[in-house]
Order: structure tokens, then sequence, then C-alpha cells
């Protein structure tokens, strides 16, 4: 059983996030929230989503799962006008999902959950570097980074008290500084790892501009990104493996 | 002899609702009104319109036809800027078309109105059903269609007073339901056809958001769809013939 | 020597103004000014900037000569948001030119300068007729030439006190009339030349919409297009050759 009314909005910045890594996932209908978990097919990024029965107007579930193809629940999320709601109810019987966008209503064929690559299991892991950044600032990170790479360093420089997004060129490098005062939050430790830029790109776009982003980082470690929506009763944490410098 | 002053917004609404059938189309300069009448290469698509000549800033005709190539027509009325005048005035010795917009002047070659494709005949039908809608809900509609089939279905399911634009496809549905109140006028009547997409689609570009549509309809025959454009003094008929419907 | 720190917006207003004709240019950091004097690979089309060191916040050079690629200086000068400011300096040792916008530093490799095409000497040419125009009016003509023709006359009528913009096609023709009053001044004289459509559109696309652009002119010579941008400080003279008329 499930049936939930919710802001196109929110909707959206959910689906936005799980599907800049995957193009079909597995959505968890639990009691007290909806989940998500996926790893892209070459097992370097992963997403774990929650969105808290709170975020929703209105929310009942019991613990089923169903499988959805993220493009398509997309475009219809992209079919609701600003303050839109959208209603949505699944069919236990035919496995199909019922939503219904002030008027529009459209049936979405779900997809066998056991056909959908496994949940990853996101790791605990007891990063030594903690920084609070904009979404605005990592974006231009990322951006300057493309310019000359295909990879992306991120860096805390105890000493200096700086974080550093990086990359290296052939013939040009560049560096994003970061200084206490540039950082939300800054809790420094020895953290130095590379990245493709790529899967950082990706996860970057789901991110808002104005999302408070928590970046989890160590030495040739696994970076964790992770940042609220929905009015903070919605979380997401990507996590990105590293590549292995060669010096 | 046609010589005419004419708003550019108006100009192009005219042009931009032909032009999603046909690439050339004859222009009938009636001394009380322009017309065209013009019907796609597939014989399935006939647009029928009308511009009074109290939509023109001045307006002299005397029944004159000339052929133009829409495409050509549109990128000078495109050179205008918002409130731009254009002016029209056929050179009959040359068989050319002078078109002046703030300075600029355009000579355009005419087409011989005998190579272009005749003129439709649209039928008087008599069609059991009429819905009054808003262009923003019917390409709400399409819009919808568009995301699961390459068909589109109008019915008006008269237990209800509704009035359903459906579309079926290999695993998802998608309907909207405009009840009497989502209508600004609704005379139900036996009526459910079938039509291409990409017609509808095509004429829907060309019906602004806010414009009146009145959607004439009936059982497996053709949809008629009229609207207003220039004050009033316009009038757009765009006629579309049915599919089949294979049960 | 070379350290200077300048608005992104004049920067790239520069920059624009240079890569419409070349991919690769010489800047010249003379004491009182950054210079850059370019020339087309065909020959056809030459530009010579200016930037005065008071168009700087600040700006220190000894005359020395660096080579750039354009389209990379734009997208570093791209990343400033409106109203930031870019730190230029020159490492002398390395050849690299060190870019810093707000905390984000680029480390650009620079073009060994006797690779890059010789300077062009942009000719002094007494042309007897020239025409001040805005920006805006330059692109309406250079739009309306492009539907018709690959080739663009710009022309004086001495007798009507006119600047001509045309363009003759196949079947079509279209001119834009400038008189007296259209224009910000007008020196008639006899000027009647035909030019590149292609290379008019390149350095149109430079040109800002409320520049005051100087159009001097002659009888099948070339046409010199100046303007001004950063607050005036900045010069741009565009000289394009003439299209031989066969009549």
């Amino acid at each position: 059983m499930f049936k939930a009314i919710v802001s196109a909005s929110t909707l959206q910045d959910a689906l936005d996030s799980v599907s800049v890594l995957v193009d079909e996932c597995k959505i968890r209908l639990n009691e007290e929230e909806l989940s998500i978990r996926a790893v892209d097919p070459a097992n370097v990024g992963m997403v774990d989503l929650t969105l808290e029965a709170a975020a929703f107007e209105s929310y009942s579930a019991d613990g089923g799962v169903i499988g959805v193809n993220l493009a398509r629940l997309e475009d219809i999320a992209g079919m609701a006008a600003s303050g839109d709601l959208v209603h949505l109810e699944l069919d236990e019987e035919t496995r199909k999902l019922h939503i219904e966008i002030d008027g529009l209503s459209y049936t979405l064929a779900l997809i066998d959950p056991d056909s959908i690559r496994q949940e990853p299991d996101i790791p605990e892991l007891d990063l030594p570097a903690e920084v609070v950044v904009e979404g605005a600032q990592l974006n231009r990170g990322v951006k300057a980074a493309d310019m000359v790479s295909d990879h992306i360093r991120l860096r805390v420089d105890e000493a200096e008290e700086s974080f550093y997004i990086e990359a290296e060129g052939d013939t040009d490098d560049v560096d994003l500084k970061l200084t206490r005062e540039d950082l939300i939050a800054f809790s420094p430790g020895p953290a130095d790892s590379l990245f493709s830029l790529d899967y950082l790109k990706d996860m970057n776009k789901a991110i808002p501009a104005d999302a408070e982003v928590t970046v989890e980082l160590g030495e040739e470690f696994p970076v964790k990104l992770h940042y609220g929506f929905g009015q903070g009763l919605g979380q997401v944490t990507f996590m990105l493996a590293p590549r292995i410098q060669s010096d």
C-alpha cells in the first residue's frame, strides 16, 4: 500500500539526485519515509536518499518496494506547474503507479525490483576532514576543473586552513581556494583525493546552488557529499570512489 | 492591387497557423479580408484562415491571389520589433511583394499560385459535441500524450460531463480530464475519435496559450479546432482527419 | 613584467572583438596600454584594439608581448560573475599567465608569440564618407542581408542623404535605409562597396547593441568600423576588405 501527495518541486529534487547516477532505481516505501539507494553501473558513485513522511502533504505506506524508470517519472513530474501537487497511488494488483497532477492522470508501469541492480551498502567512513560549502561554490570549482582536465582533486591544506578544488591539465592548471571565511563550516584534517570529474559533474548537477553541502574527505579516500532538500525533510548523500593518484 | 499595413504580431500569428501545415500557400487578397486555405501533402490536416480588413491599420485589395513561401515571409516578419508595423505592397508587374518595416525594405519574389497545391474545400460538418477550452489546457493534453504514444484520443464522457484528452502507450497511459468547470463552454454529445499526434502537435504550436479554442467533435469523425487572433478580427479553423481505431 | 586588475566585462568585450577573427593572438603589454592587432588567415578582416591603462583597476607593464589562445582566455573570463575583478600576472620564467577571479586561480600556458601570424599593418585610409550608427541598427542590416545573400553592400546616397545597407539575392532583395535622422552623425561622400557577409556577421557579433559605431567608407574600398568599450577607454577598429562588384 502506498498513497501520497507531494509538491512537484520536492519530487523533482528527489528524482534529480538519483537520475544523475542511474536510469532505474528501487524506491522503498517505508512507513516513516521514502528511501532510495543506488550505485552506478561502474560502482564508482553511490546515492542514498531519504524523504521523510513529513515532507509530503500526506503519506501512507507499509514498507513496499517499487522499481521505476527515473527519466519517465521526471518527465511526468515536469508536467506540473510550479506549486502543483503530485498525487501518487500504487495499484498493488496491476503493479502500476497512478500519478495525478491537476486533472492529468498518468499510469506508470513499474519495473520488477528484482530486475534492478542491487542497492549498495553505503559504508560508514570516519573521514578526517569536513567542509560545509555552498552548492554555488562547488559548482564554480567543478566548472573550472572541467576547463583543463577529466579529473578533480579535493584537498585540505591544514596549515593554510583552506579547502582546495584543483585540476591539472596538460598545459594549464586551475584551483579554487576556499578559506575558513569562504566556508559555512570547516573541520580541517588530512585530506587529499583525486576523483573522476564526470561523476562529480553529474552529482553537481543535482545539487541546488543554495544548498549547504557537507563534504567529508580523507587521503585517497572516497568523498561524501551531503545536502538537504524539501525544507530539510529530505536528505541526499552522494559517495564517490577516488582515483589512485600516480605521481 | 494590394496595399496594407498590419502589426507584426498579427501577421506572425496568421503565418504561424498556416506554416505548421504547409511550406507554401496561396493568399487571397479579397476586398473585405485576406484569406488562406491549405491542406498538408497527406490530406490529413487543413487550415482555413481569414483576417478582416479591420484587423489592418490600412487595407486595400481587389481580389487578387498571390503565392508565398511561408518560412521566408515569417523570417521577414521576425525582423520586426514588438509593436512595429509591417507595410505590404504588391507590385503587379514584377509579381513581387514589397515589405517595409521601419526603414527595412524587403522585395519578396512570389510563387506562381498555379504551382501551389489546390486549396481544399473544408467540409461543413454538423458535429455532435462542442468544447471550448483554453489553449494552455490543450497544450497540456498534447504534451502529456506525447510522453506515451504517437496517437491522441479526444473523447466526451456524457455521463461524467467531461472532456478527455487521452493516450495509450505500450506500457503507460495518460489522460487529462476536463470537467464542465475546467472548460469555458461545453455542449456534450457522443464523441470519441483518435488522431495522429504529430498533426495535433503542429496545430497546437500555432495556438496561443491564452486562446479560447472551440473543439468540435464526433465519433470517428474529424475534429475542428477554431480560435481567434488579432483582437478577434482574425479567425483560424484547423480540421484534422481521424485515425481508425482498431480494438 | 605584467600585472593588472580589470573588470571581467571589460576583459570579455576586449577578447570578443578579437576572437571573432582569429583563434590566437599576440597581446602587446605596453606601459600606457594593452594592444592587439590581428588579421584573419585569409587577410580579409583585421582588428586593432587598444585598452588604456586607465581602463584597469591597476596596470603595470613594460612592453612585453605574449601569445594567447583566445577561446581559452574567454572561457576563464566567463567564470567571473558580473562585477568580478580579474587579476592577471605574467610569470616571466615559466611563460605562464596567472589569472585569479575571486579565489579561483588559473595558470594559462602562453603561446610562443613567434609562432603566431604576424600582426598586420592597418593602413591609414582617407575614406570619403563617414557614418555613425547604433550597433543595433548595424545588426538589423546584417541580419536582413543574411536572409538573401552571402554579400552585403554598404552605400551612401549623397542626393538622398542616406546610408544604405543592402543585399541582393537570387530572387529577393533587401535594404535598410538610414537617413540623417536615423544616424548619430553623417558626413556623406561617394561610397559604395560590397563585402563578404560572413566577416561582417562575425564583427557584428562583437559590437554591443548600444555602441556608437563609426563606419568609414569609400567606393570599392575597405570599410572601417570603429567603436569604444570599457567606458570609452578601450577602442576597437575593424577593417574589412571589399569584394569586387561585378555588374
